[in-house]
């Protein structure tokens, strides 16, 4: 197929400024898109895609990625500056609602709130969390 | 510190519904992020994060995914059904400014643009791939 002929060039044509191969053409049997095809990939992702895109779902994941216990919803509100109470809770739920979070709720005074990753949800902060490094690893602050 | 008295909370509490450990804990150090301030994450982050979680910056991203080849502004075009062609021109401006995308125009009739990743750009694109492996991996459709 294709993917016999791209990599003939790609050995001759795509380095790095360093003129070293880019890790990512290296390690090719990790990149597991390679060849694949892009309408596809978008039929394919698009259901969960929807959900991770909309504003402030990523940034309901952070505090996740630096803890193992529960996060409650004061927290959330306190780490997410710049987002209404109404998006949080909009995009809880859809969390939720999508198997990533469990909502569990105290019957306490006051009433305590708390979320916590289901199996889905560990797997998808493993990949947040590669991100997040990419972000501090390439960030010109 | 903190991380100290929650690893012994994790091995006696925290377990998948099939009762073994969720592998985000069994291979803890591969969880950069455990026990760090969210704060710090937060502000750290915020530069890019604001690219990354624009609408259609992932799905820019997609076909770049897919080949090691540079791609057309067409292919984009193509693949971003529900995007308006505006929304495409401000995300590749946007991308390419922050030095993930590299632009590169022929003088041809019809005029070709392309676009390719640059080492920066490459790097995402390993976290981008983890997540639409997620994607696909958890899609109930």
């Amino acid at each position: 197929m294709k993917s016999g002929k791209l990599k003939g060039d790609i050995q001759n044509k795509v380095t790095s400024e360093s003129g070293k191969l880019l890790s990512i053409f290296e390690e090719k049997n990790s990149c597991n898109f390679y060849g694949y095809d892009v309408e596809n990939l978008m039929k394919e992702t698009s259901e969960l895609r929807k959900i991770i895109t909309k504003r402030g779902t990523l940034e309901i994941l952070i505090p996740l990625c630096c803890s193992n216990d529960p996060v409650r919803y004061l927290t959330f509100r306190k780490s997410m500056k710049g987002f209404s109470s109404k998006t949080l809770t909009i995009r809880l739920k859809e969390l939720e609602k999508s198997g990533i979070l469990n909502r569990q709720s105290f019957n306490e005074i006051p009433p305590r709130v708390e979320y916590r990753l289901t199996p889905k949800g560990q797997d998808l902060v493993e990949s947040i969390i590669n991100l997040l490094q990419w972000m501090r690893k390439w960030s010109t602050s």
